[in-house]
């Protein structure tokens, strides 16, 4: 039973909003939790939303804390590296980890999202009202309008204090917007993506290496593919909507087939639908979300895409959505009195974190599509992982701290500055080691010829 | 009569809006003004909008094309530098132009709206529609919201061609923005600001001088005040919100006053009705607007605050904004056949100077608040200026670029980084040329002793 009279409504039960009510009905507050699709252990699927996504150590710990890190994990498929597809179809593995031991988990959206649903459905204290939009809130009143999806009717709920993680499209931001002095910006990468399907084989066998999540880097553009339980995997086409070499340009059967065989020759027999796949699936775009401030006092509070959508280049969108509702449960379970006081202290605690993570994906863009496919890049990867093997303790390379640690975000990249600095130094006092080795053996040599 | 058979609808007769329908007519075209505002020639001012504003040489061009600027300027007050208020009360003044001549002009914002509607509505061509607001576009169909503010009703409008020129809270632009791939950024300041007044004195005398706008820099904050063709002044102080030192702080009457006479002494005796202003007038917030693509096909484009406002630091919003018809009119020129093309070419060749300017106005707070008080940035200035003389053709001081020339905003950016390469270039050339006169002076010396 409830043992706070605090009454939660949770807008958006995706991953991060089905979450974040199981945690407040742990702390034991009353939770009205609205999602607008239908009930998905029932309804189908919806179409045009990744179908598989990489759950790493931030997400593991967010699930863990309630115990539901091993049902998840059960059915995950771990990833210790990248498997890089060169034009020519030369495959090249590169461990993730310094260890090369730690893996970023392959799982599906819709699969987790049930489970988390399930188990919110589970405790006693939250009430899940499906078909139900937010279309808006009244901060001053705390009324939200909320579209049936079911009628096309909007009635209006009274709440007390609103999570608003209704996604990248948030009708709780929407009404935030409205008011004064709210910072808030989309861009949008000229880049869209497309999903294509490499089934699987006889009996559930997989295609390619299945630990490991797949490149196809071609420089300004790349095609991944992430391995599902089921033996098949999920394609993701990156490539510019528009211009000379672009979603825009191929159409017909001819180009698709003709385009696949000259860039991504080795994939072309594994993808058995891929002119149906191309010309049927949605183009989709990519935009990063960032906004100020998160919370309207005690009133509202923005967790996941609705405070920061990222975009999917470092696969921690969902990872550092669960990291906000961890960070916003310690702060009020710190601040139990003072709802607006949690709610500020969560706010700006988080948001230099989501503004970094925000950044290291536009620049993993970068890395998978373009320098991944590098020599000097796999290089430098080598140097950087055994320098996280050779100082175990002060030197953890950046894909560590943001994959396998929880390290806060922003903290990470400020002591990954402060370790390349190191390694420069290190560098130079090598060479003047040899230097003065060298000089000392020439005084030896000539004191003793 | 209209010798187009095109009808634009032009939503906003705020300063960009009145400008483009009377470009648009003098182009032939049929034009519909829609304004939220009743008609300002009858009733009374808003407040909450800048009294006064600076109008420089872009915006004078744009009214001469259409024969506006003798009207405008008539009753406009050069001011061709700026007054700095020390601390202690000293005054300096700061010419804006190298030739110390060039001057922007202090005019009344509903002066000029008043003179740009009546000249709109002399147009055979223009229909206006008071009372009328556009709260949102169907693109696909044309048909667009408008909301009447006498009967609270909206009604659907049909339309051609938009203009949005409907500010920075434009509902044209809110349509656009629940639009796929369409990139957009409001970033407030953490300043506010408040308007206060320093009356005339007798016999509409200016109480301080009359040909300046006046500085009082503070480093973090100021105040500034810009003359009324009536001998008052109107001073807007820019202040942060909140914190120790913000409006949210000042309250009581002895506060306000301690305030004021320990920073702006020299003020105080000049503004009788400081606590009455300071507790009653608003705080009103500080906001870039940005974003991309400004157009929807032939059917809607943006221009002035709808599609970039900007802070007012550089004393050009309102002149962008001009710039922006006279390039989207010469757009419309070029393309008559093709209204999408037109549109496209005015967004993508206008945005980067719309980013421009909005960048140099953020930067130029700095400049006003902090460093016009320096010693250091007078000597700047001084050489810059003096650099500007001596090498008048390939020499032009920023200021004077953006605020004295048509020079587009981004390539005056890329020049004045020329400029100051050139300038360095120069120093060290002047260095080297004084060693070698000493160093042929002393050979020559010793040579002939």
């Amino acid at each position: 039973m409830a043992t706070s009279d605090r009454t939660f409504t949770v807008f958006g039960a995706g991953l991060a909003g089905s979450l974040m009510a199981i945690y407040l009905a742990r702390a034991g507050h009353r939770v009205h939790l609205y999602e607008r699709r239908p009930d998905p252990r029932t309804a189908s699927a919806e179409r045009g939303r990744s179908i598989n996504l990489a759950l790493s150590t931030r997400g593991i710990d967010a699930l863990e804390r309630i115990g539901l890190a091993e049902e998840v994990l059960a059915s995950a498929i771990p990833m210790p590296g990248r498997m890089i597809h060169s034009p020519s179809g030369e495959l090249t593995f590169q461990q993730y980890a310094r260890d090369g031991k730690q893996a970023i988990n392959s799982v599906s959206r819709a699969g987790l999202n049930e489970i988390l649903i399930s188990a919110a459905d589970r405790e006693e204290n939250v009430e899940i009202h499906f078909d139900a939009r937010c279309t808006g809130v009244d901060f001053d009143s705390g009324e939200a309008s909320v579209l049936d999806g079911a009628s096309g009717q909007t009635r209006s709920v009274p709440t007390n204090h609103i999570i608003g993680a209704d996604g990248a499209f948030s009708g709780v931001r929407s009404s935030m917007q409205r008011r004064d002095r709210f910072s808030y910006s989309q861009d949008y990468l000229t880049h869209g993506y497309k999903e294509l399907t490499i089934p699987a084989g006889e009996g559930g066998s997989f295609a390619i290496e299945k630990q490991a999540l797949h490149i196809w880097p071609r420089g300004t553009y790349m095609m991944i593919a992430l391995p599902n339980a089921d033996g098949s995997f999920t394609c993701t086409l990156f490539w510019p909507f528009e211009g000379p070499n672009s979603f825009a340009e191929l159409r017909t059967e001819a180009d698709i087939l003709s385009f696949f065989k000259a860039h991504f020759a080795d994939a072309v027999p594994l993808i058995p639908n891929l002119v149906d796949d191309f010309q049927n699936n949605p183009t989709s775009s990519l935009a990063t979300v960032r906004c100020a401030p998160w919370n309207v006092g005690d009133r509202a509070v923005l967790i996941g895409d609705a405070a920061h959508a990222i975009v999917p280049f470092y696969g921690q969108g969902m990872n550092a959505s669960f990291e906000d509702v961890v960070w916003l449960d310690r702060a009020l379970r710190e601040h139990p009195d003072d709802i607006a006081l949690a709610f500020d202290s969560y706010a700006s605690a988080r948001k230099p974190h989501a503004d970094a993570i925000a950044d290291l994906a536009l620049r993993n863009f970068i890395e998978m599509r373009d320098l991944a496919g590098r020599r000097s890049f796999r290089t430098w990867k080598k140097i950087d992982q055994a320098a996280g093997r050779f100082f175990p303790e002060s030197y953890i390379p950046l894909y560590d701290m943001v994959s396998f640690s929880t390290i806060p975000y922003a903290d990470a990249v400020e002591r990954e500055k402060r370790q390349i600095a190191f390694l420069k130094r290190l560098g130079i006092g090598i060479v003047v080691a040899i230097v003065l080795v060298i000089v000392a053996s020439v005084f030896f040599w000539a004191f003793n010829r």
